[in-house]
């Protein structure tokens, strides 16, 4: 049974990840973890007739490749928690409608790999389930055309302005007793924090505040410190949005994460040379960075303790026409090997 | 530590629901369950300048009044599971963006509060939470707007449109070992279910092939019959859905439900006196219904052993347009007193 203090969930069962996937589009392959990915969409419509069904045959895809390198029939899993960016998750809903799967929808918006893969380990440690799979998608296309103009309209994008990644991860995560794979430790739901910020093409600003409360509750119910971890790896703060988690955490709690924190929107894209302004975003950008590469690495032994932590802008089209506010969330796994 | 037998998990914890509230709206307080509600606005909205942020302060509402029946305060919720059928889930979001509770985004469409409550006693299991409040909410206006006409343009509205109940419920779940209340012994999260069905003003046709396959499989997994329960409670089906429920049961699994069954969606309203077609829809439907008046009558001793089935209809305004299906989902809390 799971071990509660303060925000922190430390789990007690052997959570392991026993196989991750991630597939991506073109851009996303042109960078510089390019040779990780499972499979490369080089037409970004996936043969489908529009943006919304190319993501879900995007997220359909990692969750083919999921199973099959897991050697896992659809029958064996217990449950499938997954969810998007778009309204209604409908790239989830359609990339899943076929699988006789038990389904869990979720919306964290970017902080989604981290909700999901903590919501299936909180199923685990239950006893209700067995073997999960926890997966999520983003694509540049249906997302600019969700939140911002379509992509045909050619509109000029500001200097803070995030990429959204086209790609898509997962995970199969099964109780086992002598597994030699990454092992979820402990997890952390966020706290919606809403910082005022207004302005739907800075997703950085919008996100750190969130990502700083949930590192300072980790640091403080855990009791440890940022050199604790070889990894502390936030989702997709992009450039504008790791400047602010520095300086946020360094006023407000103290703690200096600089010498081990690494950003997955600021690693998936070679920002000198694509056109990706302050990085990459996206459920997908955190899903594709930790399922095809970091847990690879971990596996290799390269990190023993690692904190992944998502973050989520949590707007719709609408609410950002209203002139609402753009809260933020994060949500926390601990990994360890 | 929950046993799992098929899809369908037994909960082995004392997870009491020890607290629930239900708001609602003027045409919903002028149904035959109008006495029910903790609070009914009369003005629709709710003193907001938009429909999005009426729905964000009914569902907010309802968690003040669900914190005040069980005497908690924020500090004692240890995660905060909700969402809402608007895209990123924005009255959820806005509604508890100023609580300072670990929160848990869903999707599951109207089928949301069965969902959190499914998800909440998941965590309660684990161990992970000792006290959750599960909560969701749908707005008639804000619902228009995103999935058919702003109500202000007036359209007609077709025979087996249901109208969408402006009403928000909460519970608070809690593991507690000598509670006199209601308790979740088993849940079962629904399989994504596409018959095809693309009206997207014919919610219960898309809803019901789900409910058959989430009361074919649960009683298949328990071992039980219609008749082992007081009541068989559907979310949203409304009347065309309903009648397609009892046949898809009858025909593909020789279940007969109609002695032991009743729907939200055909409760809330006096359809032949109020103009809302075949009946309610929305997760503020089987919530208000559920909250606001079921679990008191099964506190009262009028219920012993209970099924809330939560449908949703999988959708989105973008998804509808583009001429895809409507897959249906339907999640299942037994309720035991």
């Amino acid at each position: 049974m799971a071990i509660r203090k303060g925000k922190t969930i430390f789990f007690e069962k052997d959570i392991h990840i026993i196989a991750n996937s991630a597939v991506v589009g073109k851009t996303e392959a042109d960078g510089p973890l390019g040779h990780c990915f499972d499979k490369v969409f080089t037409d970004s419509t996936l043969g489908e007739d529009n943006w919304e069904m190319a993501e879900s045959s995007l997220l359909k895809a990692a969750v083919n490749i999921v199973l099959e390198k897991s050697a896992k029939n659809e029958s064996d899993i217990d449950l499938l928690l997954s969810g998007d960016l778009l309204g209604q998750s409908v790239a989830s809903i359609f990339a899943h409608s076929e699988r006789n799967i038990p389904f869990c929808g979720l919306y964290g918006a970017c902080s989604t790999m981290a909700l999901s893969m903590l919501s299936g380990s909180l199923a685990i440690e239950s006893g209700g389930a067995e073997t999960v799979i926890a997966a999520t998608s983003s694509h540049f296309c249906s997302a600019e055309k969700q939140f911002r103009f379509p992509v045909e309209y050619g509109g000029q994008r500001t200097p803070t302005a995030q990429r959204t990644v086209t790609g898509a991860g997962a995970v199969v995560l099964q109780k086992s007793k002598n597994s030699l794979s990454p092992k979820i430790t402990k997890g952390h739901f966020g706290t919606i924090t809403d910082y005022g910020v207004i302005d739907s093409t800075n997703m950085g600003a919008a996100m750190a505040p969130a990502a700083a409360k949930t590192i300072t509750d980790f640091m403080s119910d855990t009791k440890t410190a940022p050199a604790d971890y070889d990894l502390i790896l936030t989702g997709d703060l992009g450039q504008v949005g790791t400047s602010l988690l520095y300086e946020l955490l360094l006023r407000e709690s103290g703690l200096d994460i600089s010498k081990v924190h690494n950003d997955c929107g600021l690693m998936i894209y070679n920002r000198q040379k694509q056109d990706v302004h302050a990085g990459g975003s996206g459920c997908g950008c955190s899903a594709s960075v930790l399922c095809g590469h970091i847990i690879d690495e971990i596996r290799q032994g390269k990190y023993k303790n690692l904190l992944f932590i998502a973050t989520g802008a949590l707007m719709s089209p609408i609410s950002s026409r209203e002139g609402s506010t753009i809260p933020g969330i994060a949500n926390l796994v601990n990994i360890e090997m």
